[in-house]
C-alpha cells in the first residue's frame, strides 16, 4: 500500500482501490459469466447436454448389471463422450465418424499385425511390434499434410493412430488381441451412440443453420454498411467533424461493424461448412447439401466487403470533397446506394427464405440507377488537360465570352452551382488566387465580372476524392453482379424453392417492416470462432 | 465399356480412359506424395519424429524393467505421445502443458470428491459421483466458452474433464484412488517429457519463426503486388488486353498472388501467435516475446491489402482510362509506387534482420513522391462544372481566343498531350461531336482551327478511373504510415536490434540483388493452415 501511495500523489483513490476491486470482483465474475450465455443461450443448452450425456455414460460403470455386461473398459465410452461431444451436431458427427472409421480401421491392421507376430520369439516380436509402431506412426503423421485428408479426416487419422498403438503395444503382454480390440470398439460406439443421441435428438444444433444465418447477416451487414457510408459522405461537414470524433474508435463505427464480420469470416465459414457436410439433416434430392457454394458466396462477400472498406477509406482521406461537387452528385449516388442496399437485402432475404432469386427483379433498377450517375458524370463536369496558365487562360476568356454574350440562360444555370459553393466555407470561384495575379496583370478589367459571374471550376485533386468515391461504387456494382451469379448458382443447386407471388409480397413486408433485420434471425457471430 | 461407348462417341477415348488412369494411378500417387514433402521439408521430418517419439514410448511397455516399474498404465503414456506431438513446438509445448495442468487440477479434485464419498452407502455413493459428473461436466463445458479460456486453456479443461471423470468414476469400483491419480499423472508426464523432448531438441520446429517469416513474406507479397499493379496500368492497351486474357484465371494473377496471403492470414497468424506464446525459445530481458504486436502489425497490413485489392479492381474496370491522362501522369505515379515498393521492402527486411526501423530513411522519399504526385493532379487538369453546353461554349471560346492571339507557347504545351491522345483508337479532340453540331451554327468558322489546335478534353466519367487510381495510391501512402508505425513499435517492444551503417551496406546490397526475396526464406505459406 505505502510503495503505490508513494508512487502516486492521488493516494487516496489507490487505497480504495483494491479493496473496491475485491468488493466488485463476484459482481465483475457473475456479469461475465451471465454475458456468455446471454450472447447465445446455446451454450447454456449445451453446457448441460454434455453434463447429461457423461452422467449417462458413467451408468455404465455405476450399475451393476450393466457393469457386468461391459466390464472396466466402460470407462472408454467415458473419454469417447467427453472428446467427441461438440457444439454443433455436425462437428459431433464428425468426430464421432472419424472416431469409429479410425477405430474400426486401427483394429483390423493391429490384428493382422499382432497376429503375424504372434508365433515369433519374444526378442523378435518386440523389435517387430516397435519397427511397426514407428512405420505406422511416421506414415499417418504424413498422411495428415494432405490437404484432403487434413480437411475432412484429420481427427480420424489421430484416432487411428491411437488405436493402433494401444492394441498394437497391448498385444505383447495379452493374449487375447482380439478381446480387447473387441471391447475397445463397442465401448467407443456406445460412447459415439450416446453423442449422437444428445447432439441429434435433444435441442440439436446445426452447422448448416449457423452457415446459412451468418450468410444471411451477412448480407444485412453489407447493406447497412452502404446505407451508414452513403449518409455519412453526403452529410455537410460540421456535422461529419462531430461525428468523426465520435466514432475515433473504429471498433464503434456502424460501417466498420457492418463489412467486419464479413471480412473475418474465411475460416469459420468453412469450419462451418465441413462439419455441415457431416449434417444429414439436408439431404434432400438424395443428393448431398452443397455447402460448398456457401462457402464460394462467402469469397463473392468478402471481395464486396473489399470494395466498401476502400470506400470507406474515402470518409476518412484527409483531402475532402468540396460541397459543390457533392451536391452535384448527391442524387444519383444517393439512389445508387439506396438501389444496392435494397439489392443486398433482397438477396439476403431470398437466402434467408430459401427462396430462388430471379435476377431480373432488382438488378435492373440498380442499372437504371447506375446509368443515371454515369449518365450525370458525362453531362456535368469537363476536364481540360494542359498546364495551369492554359487552363487559366480559358477561364478568363469563358468569363469574358460570358460577358460579351450576356447569355442569361449560362447564369442562369451555373447560379445554383455557385450557391452551393459558396456553402463551403470559403466560396470557391472561379478563378483561383494565381490567377487573379496573373489576371491582373493581363486583363485588369475581368476581375470585377468574374465574381457575378462565378463559374465552378475545381483544381482535378480536389475533384479525386469524390472520383474515387463514384468509381468505388460503380465498382461495387461491378461486384453485386457477382454475388447475383453466386446467389442464383445457390438456388439452383440447393434446390431452393421457386419465388412466387406470395413471397413477392411477404418480401415487401419485410423490407417495409424491418428496420433491424439481425434481430429477427439472431447470428451469434461470435459463436462462430469458438466452434 | 459398352454403356459409356453408347453414351459417348469417342469411344476409342474411353476404353482406354480407364486403363490409362490405372496405369498413371501410381504415378500420381507418388507425384502427391512427393509434392507434400516438397512444399515443406520439415514435414517428412515431423513425421519421422512422430515415429520415433512412439517406439521410444513404446518401450516403456515393450522392455521388461521398464514395465515392471510403470505397469499397464505405460499406455496412457502413448496415448500422450500420440495426442501431444504437434507440428510446431510451440503447439506442443501448449497441449503438453495444458495436459499436464488439467490432469493435476482434476487429480485433485478427483481425489477430494472420491474422498468425501468413500464412507457413505453404494447407492448414496453411485448418485454422489454421478452428480459430480453431471456439475462438473456441465460446469467446464461452460467455461470453455470463455472467449480467454477458448483461447489459452481449450486443450486444458477437455483434459481436466476426462481425468475428472476416468478417476472419479473408477473411483466406484477401485479402493485406491491414489494409485489411479499417481499413475495417471506420472504416465502423463513420462509421455510429455518424450513429446518435449523430440520437439524441442531434435530439429525442433517454432511457431516463434514461421510467425516472423510469414509477416516478412507479407512485406515482400505487398510489395510486388504494387509493383505489378503499376506495372500493368501504365502498360498501353493492346498488351494489357494479351494479358488480361492470359490473367482471366484470377489464382494465376500475380497481383492477386501477392496480397491473397495476406488478407486470409488472420486465423493463421493469431494461431501462430498463440503457440509462439508457449515458446520459451524467446524470452529474453526477462519478458515475454511480444507476438501479439506480429497480430497487429499483420492487422495492419491486412488493411493496407484491402487498398491494393481496390487498386487491383482499378486495372479490371470497364471503364479504361484514356492513353492521355495515364501519360500525364506515369511518372509521378511510377515513382511514387516505387518508393511504397522500395520502403515496403525494406520495412520487411527490417523486421527480417530484427532490426529497428527508423522512418525517417524512408518515409521522406515516399512523401516527396506523393507530394509530386499531388503537384502533378494540381497543375495539370481543370474541372469545370457546368451543364453540357456550357462546357462546349467554354471550349469554343478558347479555341477561337487561341487562334485570335495565335500564341505559340500555348499551341506547343498542348501538342504533345494532342499526340497522346491520337494513340488511344478514335482521336480524342476539342470537341464532342455533340459540339461540333452544336458549332456548326452557332459559329462556323471555329470548324477547321479545332482539329488544329486540339485542345485535350475529357468528360469527367473517362477521368474516373485514373481519379479512383491516384486517390488509392494516396491512400496507400496514409495505410503505409500505419504500417510504420507498427513496425517501429514492433521494434521497441521485441528489442530489435539498433540500425547502424553496416546494416545499411547490408541492406543495399540484399535490395540490389534481391530478386526474389521470397525464395530465401521459403516461407511454407500452406504450411501455416495446416498446423
Amino acid at each position: 500500500m505505502e510503495v503505490t501511495s508513494g508512487k502516486n500523489t492521488s493516494c487516496c483513490l489507490n487505497i480504495n482501490g483494491p479493496v473496491e476491486k475485491m468488493k466488485r470482483l463476484p459482481r465483475l465474475t457473475w456479469r461475465k459469466i451471465w454475458k456468455v450465455g446471454k450472447e447465445d443461450k446455446r451454450r447454456v443448452i449445451h453446457s448441460l447436454k454434455v453434463g447429461v450425456a457423461l452422467s449417462l455414460v458413467s451408468l455404465l460403470y455405476l450399475m451393476e448389471p450393466l457393469f457386468n455386461g461391459i466390464g472396466e473398459n466402460a470407462i472408454w465410452a467415458v473419454m469417447t463422450v467427453v472428446v467427441v461431444l461438440e457444439f454443433t451436431a455436425g462437428a459431433t458427427l464428425y468426430k464421432g465418424l472419424n472416431r469409429g472409421l479410425g477405430t474400426v480401421l486401427a483394429g483390423l491392421l493391429a490384428f493382422l499385425i499382432a497376429h503375424m507376430a504372434k508365433e515369433s520369439g519374444n526378442i523378435f516380436h518386440a523389435t517387430f511390434i516397435g519397427t511397426a509402431v514407428f512405420l505406422v506412426g511416421a506414415i499417418s503423421t504424413y498422411m495428415r499434410f494432405f490437404p484432403h485428408i487434413k480437411k475432412n479426416y484429420d481427427y480420424g487419422v489421430v484416432i487411428f493412430l491411437l488405436t493402433f498403438n494401444l492394441i498394437t503395444v497391448s498385444s505383447y503382454r495379452l493374449d487375447s488381441v482380439l478381446k480387447i480390440t473387441h471391447e475397445r470398439l463397442y465401448t467407443i460406439a456406445i460412447g459415439c451412440g450416446i453423442c449422437l443421441l444428445m447432439t441429434l435428438l435433444v435441442f440439436p444444433i446445426w452447422s448448416g443453420e449457423d452457415l446459412h444465418l451468418s450468410t444471411v447477416a451477412k448480407f444485412d451487414g453489407l447493406a447497412k454498411s452502404i446505407a451508414v457510408c452513403i449518409n455519412e459522405y453526403f452529410r455537410d461537414n460540421i456535422q461529419q467533424q462531430e461525428n468523426d470524433a465520435e466514432n475515433s474508435m473504429e471498433m464503434e463505427d456502424p460501417i466498420y461493424k457492418g463489412y467486419k464480420t464479413v471480412l473475418d469470416s474465411k475460416s469459420s465459414d468453412e469450419n462451418l461448412a465441413l462439419y455441415a457436410s457431416w449434417e444429414p439433416r439436408y439431404l434432400r434430392h438424395c443428393t448431398r447439401y452443397p455447402w460448398h457454394q456457401y462457402v464460394k458466396l462467402g469469397n463473392v462477400l468478402r471481395h464486396f466487403g473489399y470494395t466498401l472498406v476502400a470506400l470507406h477509406g474515402c470518409l476518412q482521406t484527409e483531402i475532402k470533397t468540396p460541397q459543390s461537387v457533392r451536391v452535384l452528385f448527391k442524387d444519383p449516388c444517393n439512389r445508387l446506394a439506396g438501389e444496392l442496399t435494397k439489392a443486398l437485402k433482397e438477396l439476403g432475404d431470398s437466402v434467408r427464405n430459401r427462396r430462388k432469386y430471379c435476377p431480373e427483379m432488382l438488378s435492373n433498377h440498380v442499372h437504371e440507377a447506375l446509368q443515371d450517375l454515369i449518365d450525370a458524370l458525362k453531362s456535368q463536369p469537363r476536364l481540360f488537360l494542359g498546364t495551369n496558365s492554359n487552363t487559366n487562360i480559358l477561364l478568363a476568356l469563358a468569363t469574358l465570352a460570358a460577358k460579351q454574350k450576356s447569355g442569361k440562360d449560362f447564369v442562369v444555370s451555373l447560379s445554383s452551382v455557385n450557391t452551393d459553393s459558396s456553402d463551403d466555407g470559403p466560396p470557391r470561384l472561379g478563378l483561383s488566387q494565381d490567377f487573379l495575379k496573373e489576371g491582373d496583370k493581363k486583363q485588369n478589367t475581368l476581375r470585377p465580372t468574374l465574381s457575378k459571374i462565378g463559374i465552378t471550376s475545381l483544381e482535378f485533386c480536389e475533384a479525386l476524392p469524390f472520383a474515387a468515391f463514384a468509381s468505388l461504387l460503380i465498382e461495387a456494382v461491378a461486384r453485386l453482379d457477382l454475388v447475383i451469379e453466386e446467389v442464383v448458382e445457390l438456388g439452383k443447386v440447393a434446390h431452393f424453392k421457386e419465388y412466387s407471388h406470395h413471397d413477392d409480397h411477404e418480401f415487401i413486408n419485410v423490407v417495409v417492416s424491418d428496420n433491424n433485420p439481425r434481430e429477427r434471425n439472431e447470428v451469434p457471430s461470435s459463436q462462430l470462432a469458438t466452434d
